[in-house]
């Protein structure tokens, strides 16, 4: 589903077909997402900090190891990590995952940025420490340099509970009026909530909004979306092009990249869901405009009304939407491996199915 | 330079020219390394628990970042990471490092395995928990499967001062004969020291030998060994094929893979340096007959002799031979990129250039 600058769309899509491709997914935490009320990616505000070390043991061996569930909402709706797997499962896709500071190390073989770190809650206006902003920043952008020569397209996704405030906590800091236009994993937005953690943080901090973006994210960010950004800067310079995984987090990483003055004409997609694409809460076509309006957005439609499982049926109900890349990798499955819609559905729901039968997944309500 | 069953050398070359390709560089610390007089892959035996790390971030940075050098020898003699660098650089092959138990993490993005340690000293039998090594064998197999789509062709070098004593230690473990076969970084191999320490830990140990590699390798053998064979057979599982760039070190990779039966032809070689072949102390093709005669042996031929440097020079008198790969990689470089003699010459010899002109080599004997 071609969502922004739909020719522009068209033409990168034709332009990665049979391309060699690499997913990466970014790990990390912030304790913002233990505020009660803000996030649902995990059972509690407490689990949210175990949330994406365990998305990616899933992503590797289909169970989680740290823990004894897989991530679900408080309704028990299961993580997109899902949905990630299944594709990337199907169309063979090589991953890797990147630990920028998950609270918790993931127990699967992951590459560590030296300067990992946990962010801090954002409403204090301390997230991380500038030198920490700056140096994930580098080291991400040296990874790319190390690998970027494998692939002629890199998958970035991400999974950091919270997230959707920090990213909101970056742009404000780089003085974009985001102001409510940011997603959240449930179909109730917070976004009073937000605002008030994002306020409390610009408050207690000095010489904000700024153009630094290292000074953005060291006041209102977390160590994912600094990192997504120096890779995918890193993979620009050398002539690769990016699929950026995800929903309007993917907005913060785009300002963070874009404050160098980079064109991102023809270099990459932002690649999500419809069900972010839909949801009337957030505005990710206006933050793309507003942003980097040279980047198309593009969704993949999945259909879960019809699901015969429940958990699988709330993502019609507007929980979830996006996360650990679900869209951007289902989109690059599809244009790049040729896998049909058919064939990712029911391999979701083989992955659902045995979710639930070998009991790892927690689905409270049925 | 075709050692050891040309004729499938051969093939295997052909196999893989315009190959995607990728190198993982495998480092990991053994105490072993400090016993005085056994490495001289640092310039003093406690310098060698800092080798692998400095060797990776020259990798990388072309500098070192945890140390003010780069390693070198007591003499002063440049780390083979020297060549391997050049060798990447010029021909753009994509790398990572994975880190299977380093003394000191490495400040650069590298892969870590969760059960990652460094080795205890082998004379006293007990070099890893079982557990440990049986995890490391699995994680890097997990490794494997998560990246091996990505190339056709996989460079596994590594880094681990002492890895010679290790690898006699897990060869003799595991029943070979291999006494006085291992090769040294030395000009005088001490393989009186290597058969004391290798027999006292014999001697600590119950159930020795063994066809379980991983109590071969918890009571002899150190991270590195076992977790490269873990990524070969992984790799070979998903049809990729290797290039084990190594001395004769690979024979404990080979070693262990073999443990479960596999049948190795056509599917990888040991790639090496001439001054591996040359070495009269040591018995390469001896080892790779007696473990895995299906795998053909080919070596790189630089000749430094006629180097304007003397810390290259040293390089045709026994000093080094090998190391983070430097051969497999030149092999690869040369294969599949088509670089040149050449071409890798004046590389290595810009790479050193710089270092002298930068002040990180120290070159005692100039």
């Amino acid at each position: 589903m071609y969502v922004y600058r739909e020719e522009d769309g068209r033409k990168f899509v034709e332009s990665i077909r049979d391309a060699s491709i690499m997913a990466l997914y970014f790990i990390g935490s912030t304790k913002t997402s233990t505020i009660p009320g803000l996030s649902i990616a995990g059972a509690s505000p407490e689990l949210t900090l175990y949330t994406p070390a365990v998305d990616v043991e899933y992503l590797v061996h289909g169970k989680p190891i740290s823990t004894e569930y897989i991530p679900v909402t408080p309704e028990g709706i299961p993580t997109p990590a899902l949905i990630t797997r299944a594709a990337l499962r199907i169309a063979k896709i090589p991953f890797l995952v990147v630990d920028t500071g998950s609270y918790i190390k993931p127990k699967i073989p992951h590459i560590t940025l030296p300067s990992r770190i946990a962010g801090n809650r954002i409403d204090t206006g301390k997230a991380l420490p500038y030198t920490i902003a700056k140096n994930l920043y580098e080291e991400a952008r040296t990874l790319a340099k190390e690998i970027s020569y494998i692939a002629d397209i890199f998958v970035l996704g991400e999974s950091i509970p919270g997230g959707t405030t920090t990213a909101l906590g970056i742009l404000v800091a780089l003085g974009y009026n985001a102001w409510g236009m940011v997603s959240s994993a449930g179909p109730r937005n917070p976004h009073d909530l937000k605002r008030r953690i994002v306020e409390s943080g610009l408050k207690r901090s000095e010489g904000l909004p700024t153009s630094d973006p290292f000074k953005a994210v060291s006041c209102l960010g977390d160590p994912v979306h600094i990192s997504m950004a120096g890779f995918l800067v890193g993979v620009l310079e050398k002539g690769s092009k990016v699929i950026l995984a995800g929903g309007t987090q993917m907005a913060a990483v785009l300002a963070i990249a874009k404050c160098n003055g980079l064109d991102l004409s023809n270099k990459l997609i932002v690649g999500t869901t419809r069900w972010i694409i839909n949801d009337k809460s957030s505005n990710i076509v206006g933050l793309v405009k507003m942003i980097s309006p040279e980047v198309p957005v593009i969704a993949y439609s999945y259909d879960f009304s019809n699901s015969p499982y429940q958990g699988l049926r709330y993502y019609e109900q507007g929980y979830v939407k996006e996360g650990v890349g679900a869209g951007g990798t289902s989109i690059a499955a599809t244009i790049v491996k040729g896998i049909s819609y058919t064939e990712l559905w029911e391999a979701i729901h083989r992955e659902y199915k045995k979710l639930i039968e070998e009991g790892y997944g927690v689905i409270k309500k049925e």
